[in-house]
């Protein structure tokens, strides 16, 4: 027992799962503008109206999550009664998209805050407890929404101000993914968790470089604990550095002797084309590197393109008023590598 | 294999820990008002002054925090970089309080949130995470503080609004607990898992109401699951439901064919001398059920006085913006059973 408890854990960060999770399903909804991106033909659903029919932006991103949730335990043919746990969180204070989706559900739940971290942070947990033995099946899930985020933690919409060269495009988005001990579909194999980084950066308007050195240490944290590199991985994609942070990353992992150049991408990067949607850096929140994941990569690795995949969700982890007081911004990445045969 | 995999749930919303985390160290640091109050004696550290010398309340939260985590490290012997994971959380939107409490640590940190359920939330993620063999070591922590709480969530200090008389006190305050996997310390033995429960209450002046229904759902839960009752523990405590919600769960409790008079406290109500220190129906916070059970509770287990402790930890799971929105309060409970030879 001794001796199977020690060998999970790998190095400082990292444990290897010995009975690897399956992701029986995922799903992925997003906004019409994601809809309108270089990714539309991976998503399931996209919304043509990003109010959902609900009154504010905050219950329509919340009915987003919830809908994504239902869809992945209806897609595996199961009910939210054989659903063991919901690890789920997103960007609004106190959680009120998480929170107001999982009321109606009946699903014991844990609440998340990883900023945009929470797809790998819920996924790792996840994964953790599955592989614990504690449950049959778990939902993952995350949401963010672009029009309750911007008047969260930037401006009012109306205001209509100017975005800056390095700002990033909140996604709409919501992803989920179902957990299963058993079957034929992309398991999860290591878990990298991420410590909180701080290299000063006061920028609120240029995220992708606050977070970088956070998904760098935890990429090459991943690579030494595990013995891989950027060989072993048919892609690796990042959260939401967007254009900027995705080459600071990549430059910094360069340094430390891994080249990450023909696998490495970032989700941000990917899911909008930016100068045709005004879309500056590119994309960011919870919702984009969870429904890249669990579209784009997922489908790709069910289709065999992708054999083995690493995910690096990355979140900035400051708030309006640590900002206002004139607090650096923290960064954290959890890493969660997947697998198919 | 399998069949230890079963026998670890039992039910819909308990595990059964089939290796106990041992919890070696705990340490609790509160204000001057909880450092006047009847439990006083049982706190490691009182604060002579709530901005514990920093600059703003929410840096001295995080400060309190962080002090917490790396004294409960040192009593037990240990350093961060021994520490295997962080599970923190607290009341601060995008969780300033442990993001900036963590960045200094070294540790892979998951941040949570869970409102004041956060205390057992962090205690069965990492509990959970321990007997499934990743860890050798985990801190599970949070904290509150009146003065941030109060001007995110009601009124700048400055104004002097008027509390109404079903009104509860945050508490200023930070517990940290550490698990190990061996040692002759209290163990975690079941965790319950909590629901979000709903039922319509809207006065965020009242949310000992709002969050009893979730405590009761719980405490019948873990009862019917694990086939224990009232008589089966030597204390059991809710969190902050003041004594306006601990008379409400006392009472629906009952209507289950349960009597839990004898042993049943809430946290909320103990910390404070109501009239003396005009805290209305009682105090709150994350910070409240957490200097509770990691001084009060923990203490007298260790003195003998409690051999079989159930920790509730209860938590309003609303937003600012979801009550000015008109929606209700949703209401969440994690219980962890701790027990001692």
């Amino acid at each position: 027992m001794q001796e199977n408890i020690k060998s999970k854990r790998m190095g400082r960060q990292t444990v290897r799962l010995s009975s690897p999770p399956r992701i029986l399903a995922t799903t992925s909804i997003v906004g019409p503008k994601e809809g309108d991106g270089p990714l539309k033909d991976y998503f399931d659903i996209i919304l043509s109206d990003d109010t959902n029919g609900k009154d504010s932006f905050e219950m329509a991103e919340s009915s987003m999550l919830q809908r994504a949730i239902i869809e992945t335990i209806t897609k595996a043919e199961l009910t939210p009664g054989e659903i063991d746990y919901l690890f789920a969180g997103d960007l609004l204070n106190q959680l009120i998209s998480s929170n107001f989706a999982a009321r109606n559900l009946e699903i014991p739940f844990y609440g998340l805050y990883g900023a945009c971290s929470t797809m790998t942070e819920s996924l790792s947990l996840a994964a953790l407890t599955m592989d614990g033995g504690f449950a049959d099946y778990i939902v993952a899930a995350t949401s963010s929404h672009f029009s309750s985020a911007e008047r969260q933690f930037r401006f009012p919409l109306e205001y209509g101000s100017q975005r800056n060269e390095l700002a990033q495009w909140t996604v709409t988005g919501a992803g989920s993914m179902l957990l299963a001990k058993e079957g034929d579909f992309p398991y999860i194999t290591y878990i990298t968790t991420g410590k909180v980084k701080d290299y000063g950066i006061k920028d609120a308007g240029n995220m992708g470089a606050a977070m970088a050195p956070a998904a760098v240490d935890t990429i090459i944290n991943h690579f030494k604990d595990t013995g891989r590199g950027p060989q072993d991985y048919d892609i690796i994609a990042t959260g939401d550095l967007g254009k900027v942070g995705r080459e600071i990353a990549q430059n910094l992992i360069k340094e430390y002797g891994y080249d990450m150049q023909d696998v490495y991408i970032d989700c941000g990067e990917e899911i909008f084309e930016h100068e045709r949607q005004s879309t500056n850096a590119g994309g960011s929140g919870c919702g984009c590197s969870a429904v890249v994941s669990c579209g784009y990569i997922y489908k790709n690795m069910l289709k065999g393109r992708f054999k083995k995949s690493l995910i690096i969700s990355t979140g900035a982890l400051m708030s309006t008023t640590s900002s206002l007081q004139g607090e650096s911004i923290p960064g954290i990445a959890h890493a969660v590598a997947i697998e198919m045969d």
